[in-house]
């Protein structure tokens, strides 16, 4: 029992490395193509690398290769997309000061627009439901020719709830402002073309999607000006300076190609074991809260509240077991800080932190979830009783 | 004689992949330890790698190892330094809005300034003399209690001219203001402890001392201020969020730590190498002038001017011989733009359009310098006929 393997339910923070794409990178470790200005055929094979990758990037979201531009991941590329049009100097009209930005976007979205509230921009959130969803009656009453920019992504990295991007982007770009969206959370879930979104700006990032850590992009639609975040020299249509890490971006281009093929066997796969483990633990768990229910979800995606039970405490106890599980959090847990995102759904700081999330990814199979569920089963008893013992 | 192999003389852009640093990426990448976050195993050794890392970086530049924020490479870690700083928030005292920076600095800390100039701080260059050392005496007028930040690297990724760090530091701190300096250039080349050299901040990139592209560094002495400017999360002590390329970085500190013990072989050998061009350029073309002649220099770098012969053709002949120079940019040769190095050292543009770098690694031959020479050699000649043709 105890030699078992374990099992990895993190995937909405990280996917494993495809074969494949990690396969890829290492050929071109051992390649190692160098420096694109060379006359010499290496640096031209360095750019051939480069520009093949930025192509199959471009093929899977429907733009023009000249509209992708290669970051070190999904957080860089957000940063770059809200201080990017931020800062960018403009000419004429309106002054445009105000950023909405979804209240339960992930950090890579707040931080950045917390800093240009700090830098004289005026920044609010647009709040959601119950279920997660924006509340479109207070974007359209937000959204007036003072608004520069709104920022929402496609699928939520903590619920996996799936907003109406399509409709959304319609209404702000309408009005005139710049649309931007977080895709990363969905780009092994759902087609993300660029024009059947209606999206300005979109991030994304390759290990999230079964390709390497260190890599991502930004799609920046044709006309829409920022200026760079990482500044220093030409390349990236001058919007990212630095010398690019061929390898990493020829994997993401890899993973981009494979995901072109494989999207949909990877989500039927990994929305079915998530549906299993949603069913099991509402059976096996009493009063389990199913957070985002009701909303369209990425269903491999699975973010429950057990009431009386400390989260952190049902995580130790799950890792014991050998279940990798996460307290919600995109990227890194912050120990003891309600998940931002559930408090933006009404739920009470103390029930937030009552909460966890399992992700399952495209190898996730029956008996893994059967397994987990089983373990959280168990977990969230003892803790339960002890719970209990404790107020007795 | 077509199938010799391609000589590369290209090291101050960009140093091949260590055949060691690449087997330690490759092992990381094929174990893909995932999600700092996690409690199991596999989360743990993700940290466990990351900090072996940022231990060996520090070690080599006799740093604390919470004062290493790993970033995407050297053009990030000085984006942060100068744009970090600027825009931190400050308290009390009197108002520091100026930046100086040296006027040869590579264009990742020249171009942040001039974004910086644009938010409104007083960005100005400090100039340096024609032998590429900075203008103590102008820099000693400059420095007031306005002054912020100054930024002035260790070597010149052009000429490889040396500043005297030490004792430039010294003065700025003394006036109050911090000090950055861009190390990338001299990694491979010069003991760049931070102690010895008195930064307060200090850039690094891993792809120029024999490790991966796409990892670098920001040392961050204690007590210094700045803000993020990748947002998003609590790792490398909140100076840079998103997920770390753990592999990369991995490799970084392998690196680092063949750079603590091999250094000085490295530099003694690229150096003869680089001594061999010189002699054998000035020896065997006509009037050719050796930039940075009198300053300290990494002596791996040979910068020259060879008048009447066109920068650009004279790298498409040595291409075609199969030796990979370089038009003198740091980083990607922005075509018909004249060295802003060379402009600062007081060099016409002219002059500076009939400049080239060639630039000399550990594994650089006494055969290739050779051959090298005799290329450039005869492309001048050639070159030189042709003008005296055309001016006919």
């Amino acid at each position: 029992m105890r030699l078992q393997r374990g099992i990895y339910l993190r995937h909405a923070s990280t996917t494993p490395l495809d074969p494949r794409v990690r396969d890829r990178v290492i050929a071109c470790l051992e390649e190692d193509p160098r420096d694109e200005g060379s006359l010499l055929a290496d640096g031209r094979r360095a750019r051939l690398i480069l520009s093949e990758a930025r192509e199959r990037v471009a093929l899977l979201i429907g733009a023009a290769s000249d509209e992708v531009v290669f970051t070190s991941g999904g957080t860089e590329a957000s940063n770059l997309a809200l201080k990017g049009v931020a800062l960018a100097p403009r000419r004429g009209g309106k002054e445009r000061k105000r950023i909405l930005v979804g209240a339960t976007e992930p950090s890579p979205v707040l931080h950045p627009a917390r800093s240009l509230k700090r830098l004289g921009f005026e920044v609010e959130e647009i709040p959601v439901g119950i279920d997660g969803l924006l509340d479109r009656g207070r974007l359209a009453s937000m959204l007036d020719d003072r608004v520069l920019l709104v920022s929402t992504g496609l699928a939520n990295v903590e619920t996996g709830v799936i907003q109406e991007i399509p409709s959304i982007s319609e209404e702000v770009r309408g009005s005139g402002a710049i649309f931007h969206c977080d895709a990363s959370a969905a780009a092994a879930h759902l087609a993300i073309d660029v024009g059947a979104l209606g999206v300005d700006l979109m991030s994304l990032s390759a290990h999230r999607m079964y390709g390497p850590r260190g890599a991502g992009a930004l799609f920046v639609r044709k006309g829409i000006r920022l200026v760079p975040l990482i500044e220093g020299g030409v390349d990236e249509s001058g919007l990212r300076g630095g010398m690019p890490p061929v390898a990493l971006h020829s994997g993401f281009g890899e993973a981009a190609a494979l995901a072109m093929v494989e999207r949909a066997s990877w989500a039927e796969r990994s929305w079915a074991a998530g549906r299993r483990i949603l069913e099991g633990l509402l059976a096996a768990i009493p009063d389990l809260v199913h957070n985002g229910a009701g909303a369209p979800r990425i269903e491999a995606m699975v973010n429950v509240t057990a009431d009386d039970v400390e989260g952190e405490a049902l995580l130790l106890d799950l890792g014991r077991a050998g279940i990798a599980a996460s307290s919600g959090s995109s990227c890194f847990d912050e120990a003891g800080v309600p998940s931002h995102v559930l408090l933006a759904m009404g739920i009470s700081p103390r029930r937030a932190q009552s909460s966890m999330l399992l992700s399952a990814g495209r190898d996730t199979t029956a008996d893994d979830a059967d397994r987990a569920v089983a373990a959280a089963a168990a977990a969230v008893a003892r803790l339960r009783g002890l719970a209990v013992a404790g107020a007795r």
